[in-house]
């Protein structure tokens, strides 16, 4: 540091100028495909889709830096104009879920206070629904023919509208944990956005610039954003689908030459159940990566099984995106199925401990604790909260992820559950995640929820509330098998066979529903349990 | 930013740990190839050798975070070692060259106060001629047999030596123009060294792990640590030789299966005067990159011709090192030659602008102007020179070249010379540097010196001292092919031919030296002309 300049705080020309950049780099290169409407976009249009739409905003509705705009829509091109279009003004974008109700939505447009919110011409009438906030000065429908943003915004001629930004400008506002009674907003700075892309481009052996990415996560969790950015940056191409259709994925492996793709655990599931799966063309997939929540070893061995490296990352939007990975090594078939069920290594600028949750002092290697995270894509702390950014973000940098986990001697990282659902049994921390997972890999398993229940002698023990996907096992053949893999203290004590589990808002299987449901009488005497 | 961090001021534990991430990622991957010993080194063995390093330094020297060491010496293994001990602990390297004298070298030693100064074998002689700071507690011969380095460093156990640093916290002390009375040392960041990397690394259209780079450049000035800290940051391998021999490096290309190198003009020029280059296998190779001054077209042909595209960067150790580079695009042979003068396009964060010397307003683009640049790989000022600090770098970031520029259409720029070079003759500024291109570009002409003498009309005109390469054209002959190429008040007035032309210490042509030998009677007028 030199004439007391913080970088991070030093406006910049390059700073969300994704599109600009790219456009000196790589203009006539196939930035973006719309496979649903077979439209490709290259970084000289995206650049002058996003000049318009900056004229727009800034020009026609008088946005100014630091002003927020909203949307809520599917995986189209219109999103990805907005993306391209904030980052040159500095405007705030706010991506929202369709799948959430009113109520929430309207909640979240009173904390965001966006100025214009574009809205996809199927959410028509959820938008229309909106109590909206005083601060909104206009709505925008996109994606029909003849829309608003087709006739009037795209129609602006193109500007520069590129202002210099500081790499701690805000860049993106992400709600998460849609399924709480409060919604959270994650603050993403630009700097989150560039250093999380440094992260996943080093990760990536064969560089970012040759990839096909087939975009499966949706445009209003950051794991959309943070498949799109890296790819963009290093002008790979990313295929973009409206809808999720197993069929029509492996179709387009084969027809986009798709290199990659990141999915969750149910959607490599339908793709490996389809009829087609065998015969599909997948040579062009060099890997898979699974994210946003565990996936099982039987999820990903139909594509190993095709010479198919699938692994699972981990991140949090607080701390990340992306923070841990499989990353360039290790390479063989073989060595990818041995660590299936570790998260990775840790990014190359990401610091993390693992620690007690309560003295926060390190655990030994290969114990459970929290995991800790550290490094310049660190989020910015919870809009308009600063009491909870002040319980995520500890001294020194520090962000709790609130999951626990452990490490083996050659620093892969395995998530055992969350610090939330973990209950005390005779002074044992036990976690149903591992339990369930262990359940749930006994062939005759569907399902399985855990929770602590009121224990005389041990203050809580562990129940098991199982779904079996054919006759179900005797309880205790079912229970010598959780002896052989489980320490005695994590292994059920109540055992009940129930023809389906309640589920969450998300589609998670909801313990405390099914707590309420199976075992009313036996309400737990303490534990963390939420 | 929250919390009032600013995450260049954070220590974070992986910054300066190169090795240590490198070995959790990769660490039976070849890092490193001594091609003169045949030896090869893994990530973890590097990793191993840079904690016995740090070790040594730390508990046998008491050397800590900020503390200062300087080594003498050629491309060998042991640099490297120090170069990941010391982004281990903190401490800060002043790489020496070899190249500079007694004095010289006694001085800069003075300004960097070392603590331990390490020197290779070879250079004994010399470190033992200079005059040591009052600082240095230790000086450590390495690269014989039993050396001291061997016997007691190395055999070190290694230790956990990592610290937690700041991006913000030094990590090199490079010195500069060598061939000026004061020399500058340019303080070099963690914060420099890993975004010019992410620049490196984003340009590279295949990535850089799977990169076989041969370094030529020394590693006592930057180019050599920025060619070095990318490719190493990726996982790919860095080939090092102990001297540059153009047959040997055509044999090492094929044994080695080298896929890029970076070269001055005069390599270039050597390797394909070589018997053996029509013959040489040079499939491996798919890049060259041209750096560290200007380099003619003549000198790239004959690798064009192979089908290797050789091109231009630019940078400087206060604003990159690297800057400008012919990325991703052109791809075709074709585009690489239409563009061969051109250093490229800026990297993706690294902002420019091309100004008027006085005024610092933009000039219109196609004009020449200053050079200006900003990005997070700005250094971190002189060495105990704040005036000059404040004279290279800006209100706003910006740092001052002193290089002269244009920009064409499409945003590739070329160098067209010194600032303080130019001189003004009749109200136009001329540029020493181009003409001279322009009549090296004569096949009859070998070498050029141009200086602006005193001129009745004009306060100042162009004078050319030349070297013939055969048989000297007629004087009327040679500024007719000006006037094709020139506009007139760059043509030479007086053209005298020498048989050699005076060099600097650098092995430049000396343009002042040429004028006190041939122009003694001519003194300038005024003008920049230093």
């Amino acid at each position: 540091m030199v004439k007391g300049y913080s970088y991070d705080a030093l406006p910049m020309d390059w700073v969300g100028d994704w599109a600009g950049r790219r456009c000196t780099l790589t203009p006539q290169r196939s930035a973006v495909v719309d496979a649903d409407s077979g439209q490709s976009y290259t970084f000289a249009t995206l650049d002058d889709r996003a000049n318009r739409v900056g004229a727009y905003l800034r020009d026609a509705l008088g946005l100014v830096k630091g002003d927020r705009i909203a949307f809520i829509g599917g995986n189209r091109i219109e999103p990805i104009d907005l993306y391209l279009a904030a980052g040159k003004l500095g405007v705030v974008l706010a991506p929202l879920s369709f799948r959430l109700r009113q109520p929430e939505l309207s909640e979240l447009l009173q904390c965001i206070q966006p100025k214009v919110l574009f809205y996809e011409e199927t959410f028509a009438e959820l938008c229309d629904s909106l109590i909206r906030p005083a601060c909104l000065v206009d709505t925008i429908r996109y994606a029909a023919e003849h829309s608003p943003y087709q006739r009037e915004v795209l129609s602006t001629p193109p500007r520069q509208v590129n202002n210099a930004l500081a790499l701690d400008d805000p860049y993106l506002l992400i709600h998460t944990g849609g399924t709480t009674a409060t919604p959270k907003v994650c603050i993403v700075s630009h700097r989150q956005m560039v250093w999380n892309s440094f992260e996943l481009i080093l990760a990536a052996a064969e560089g970012l610039a040759s990839r096909r990415e087939l975009l499966l996560f949706p445009l209003f969790h950051i794991g959309g954003w943070n498949t799109f950015t890296p790819v963009f940056h290093a002008g790979g191409r990313v295929v973009l689908i409206r809808r999720f259709e197993p069929a029509r994925v492996l179709a387009l492996i084969e027809e986009q030459r798709i290199s990659h793709l990141g999915a969750v655990e149910a959607m490599l599931k339908l793709m490996a159940e389809q009829p087609g799966f065998a015969a599909a063309d997948l040579s062009a997939l060099r890997g898979v990566t699974s994210a946003g929540a565990p996936c099982s070893e039987a999820a990903m061995r139909p594509f190993w099984e095709r010479g198919i490296p699938v692994s699972q990352a981990y991140g949090l939007t607080e701390a990340g995106p992306s923070n841990f990975m499989h990353g360039q090594s290790p390479t063989s078939m073989a060595a990818v199925r041995a660590r299936h069920a570790s998260v990775g290594t840790a990014f190359f600028h990401c610091d993390y401990r693992i620690v007690e949750p309560q003295s926060h002092q390190p655990v030994r290697r290969g114990e459970v604790g929290v995991l800790l995270l550290r490094s310049p894509h660190n989020f910015d702390g919870y809009l308009g909260q600063p009491e909870r950014t002040e319980r995520a973000l500890l001294e020194g940098g520090w962000v709790d992820s609130g999951d626990l986990a452990r490490e083996d001697d050659a620093g892969y990282v395995y998530i055992v559950g969350r610090v939330d659902n973990q209950f005390s049994s005779g002074g044992e921390n036990v976690s149903p995640e591992e339990i369930e997972r262990v359940l749930t890999e006994h062939p005759d398993i569907a399902e399985a929820a855990i929770f602590g229940v009121a224990d005389a002698r041990w203050g809580q023990a562990p129940m098991a509330v199982v779904v079996a996907s054919g006759a179900p096992p005797e309880v205790d053949v079912l229970r010598a098998y959780l002896h052989e893999r489980l320490a005695g203290y994590k292994v059920p004590k109540h055992i009940v066979y129930v023809e389906r589990l309640p589920l969450t808002g998300a589609g998670k299987v909801d313990r405390n529903a099914a707590r309420q449901l199976y075992a009313p009488g036996m309400s737990k005497s303490g534990g963390g349990e939420s």
